[in-house]
């Protein structure tokens, strides 16, 4: 995240920790590249708009411990990292709650043909009043209804991205007809649906993928049935192994119910890895990230996560859920562990910043772990989240990623093409089953 | 332009040309390496959200002619180029209709802190129907009218910029009290008008410029206004000096009316040019260049700028100036010439693909013009439209700026700073006379 406290809150305070540094495009570039050596999939870019200001009614404690405040534009990243690699992916998370698609479809479209063919969008509705507020309204829309527009939103985007431009719209012919492109072969894009109302020719020609990989994090009902429809590859958090992999079968299920294929969606489960050569010396190396970790800042991530007021909480009061238009999924997860949950039980699961308990060991009992989740949790990958920054990711490449490949389960190379061929092994564009599929224009 | 055909439409079919690599950065990465070398004060991108319809009442002629169209993203190449620089300012377009003031004051300042202070922002309201169908609305919104809603969403931004993080917000104590920022020196922003509300904190951390350098190019009375109130840096295009010098004039006298200096806003002409070592091997040049121009592609782009369809005149028939909501400046241009012009008459001056001529000559020739503009339309300096690119501007930086040093009108080395220092010689913020000043915060 293009900020200095991102999941794991205080540790920027490291003295080996980097992420002050979040506006040096040094920092980004090297970073990509270390990523790149790794043989890593992909950077993968969270984002908010809007600031947390549950904890407490005030913006007064995210601003004090840096939680994602300030906060730089994503995108605006990948440019530079993507001339400095050839195969690392990029996943960018973009609100399409506050920007309209036709503009919005023009970015991604410039990043897929920057990146040739590299870039995926992690789709989020947002779920701050704070954002509703900075836009000129008074609150958000409601969670379920934040969905019903980001299915609208899709079937725009998907029209301008994949039946505005036939594949053999581009001629370049410099020689003979001097046509760049053949008219007859671009077309006006129509929508008018209850949120969205558009005439357009997409102003991007082709790009290699020309949907962005997309991503997806959304767990609740809903938000499974969005991710069922729409996703290539999810998000997911969980402790629990036999929990994470009943979202992701419910996922699944859900898309094979629409036409699409089980493996037409990839999982990938949020990890924090603490590692080192010996146990001991991860444990030591735990306990001295710890000395920086920041409760305080874990409440406020939690509590506008949650759309629960931390603050007003004592430290044994057990925690109410009531329904808020949050992140429904994190309620649910306090959910299961009501009436019992406190907040000193959560201040005391948020050892190092987050209630992202971390994956503390020697490289082989982390690889132990990673195979035991993709094994029992049946998914297929991991996101890393950074604990000081960047030497958590040289860590996990220089003791892991040997220990992984060693027993096969890590690639040794990277294949070639885009993302989307990288991640599938099935071809640049989407697959014929994806619901986007329906507005492509082929080549005549 | 992060397109094929800019200004000079047609000269893309020319063998040397590179414009078709414009979704490689490299081809971005290079020129801006190109430009540094020849001391250029900044790249400028130019950007229209919409396609050009108006000529002929259809999309075609600009599709075929790759008029504008395709188009990508214009502030997504700057981070790529500024990783490879560290002097040269980068100018964005950006079109504040279509995107919320919150939104886009977060991706400036991102690209104010990436760059280290070398971003420009040329605010341009559209003038394209089609860009209003493209956001589900049935037309665009009058001429005058934009300038209203311009003048508001200055003011939104502005708060954000300067109002929002006090100079010394940022303490960034790592030892301490472990804090990243001082919540007493971040305050929310408020603003109720016609056209915006927004109640926010900034989402970013002050950067070097706050503002960035602002660019606007409108020319009619009502963009004159907003620009002798807001822009530091003026585009006007115009083929007669004492005309350009009359409308530099008006705007220097405006922004003095309403309490700025004189000297606080710079004036740039467009300008383009063909130049070799003698004056034969510069008309032979520009007939080898002539080969390639599209006068079909001129008219599209004029009829879209204007917003009357030439495609409906015959060749000798004088053109109608009606009012449209298009570019009013660009119509006075033909008004003024009015009732003589005819279609022919403008492909007569389009020679070279646009209504701009070229300046051709050697470099001593170039030089002499290049002064003359300086010294009797009073400009400040030269917005070079590309011909047949990189080779234009690298024969520019090879022949044109060793003679205009030779004579003390070109730098020898660039000066330190921002982009605001270097142009201005007086710090990296704007002036406590510019309307935006009244926003700031100071440190305590």
């Amino acid at each position: 995240m293009n900020c200095i406290g991102h999941i794991q809150q205080g540790l920027w305070q490291h003295p080996r920790d980097r992420s002050t540094e979040y506006c040096n495009l040094d920092h980004w570039v090297d970073l990509a590249k270390m990523l790149e050596r790794g043989l890593f999939d992909g950077l993968f870019l969270a984002d908010v708009l809007g600031i947390y200001d549950v904890h407490g009614g005030s913006p007064a404690p995210a601003i004090r411990n840096a939680v994602q405040v300030p906060v730089g534009e994503p995108m605006l990243l990948v440019p530079a990292m993507a001339h400095a690699t050839t195969h690392l992916g990029f996943g960018v998370t973009a609100n399409l709650s506050y920007e309209l698609p036709f503009s919005f479809a023009r970015r991604m479209s410039t990043l897929d043909h920057l990146t040739r063919g590299r870039i995926g969008w992690n789709v989020v509705t947002g779920y701050l009043d704070s954002a509703a507020h900075a836009a000129g309204l008074d609150r958000q829309v409601a969670h379920d209804d934040r969905y019903d527009v980001a299915d609208e939103y899709m079937q725009v985007v998907y029209k301008l991205w994949e039946g505005s431009w036939a594949d053999d719209a581009v001629q370049a012919d410099r020689r003979t007809t001097g046509a760049y492109a053949n008219p007859d072969r671009v077309r006006t894009m129509h929508h008018a649906g209850p949120h969205y109302r558009m005439d357009a020719v997409h102003l991007c020609e082709p790009s290699l993928q020309r949907t962005p990989v997309l991503y997806q994090a959304g767990s609740s009902g809903r938000g499974k049935r969005f991710a069922a429809a729409n996703a290539e590859c999810v998000f997911l958090n969980g402790q629990a192994k036999p929990h994470v992999r009943a979202i992701v079968d419910d996922i699944r299920i859900g898309a094979v119910e629409q036409g699409r294929q089980a493996g037409d969606i990839l999982a990938f489960v949020g990890a924090t890895i603490v590692v080192a050569e010996t146990e001991a010396l991860a444990q030591a190396k735990l306990a001295d990230y710890r000395r920086y970790a920041s409760g305080e800042a874990a409440l406020v991530h939690a509590s506008a996560s949650m759309g629960i007021n931390l603050d007003a909480y004592a430290m044994d009061e057990p925690i109410q859920v009531v329904e808020t238009q949050a992140i429904v999924s994190n309620l649910e997860a306090v959910a299961r562990s009501a009436p019992l949950m406190t907040k000193r039980k959560l201040l005391e699961r948020m050892t190092l910043g987050s209630r992202q308990p971390p994956i503390v060991g020697s490289p082989s009992c982390i690889a132990d772990e990673l195979i035991a989740w993709v094994e029992e949790a049946g998914v297929d990958g991991f996101v890393l989240s950074r604990t000081v920054t960047p030497e958590c990711f040289a860590d996990f490449i220089d003791l892991v990623v040997p220990e992984l490949q060693k027993r096969g389960a890590y690639k040794e190379a990277y294949s070639p093409g885009t993302l989307r061929s990288k991640l599938f092994g099935a071809g640049d564009r989407l697959p014929p089953t994806h619901p986007a599929a329906a507005y492509r224009w082929s080549a005549a």
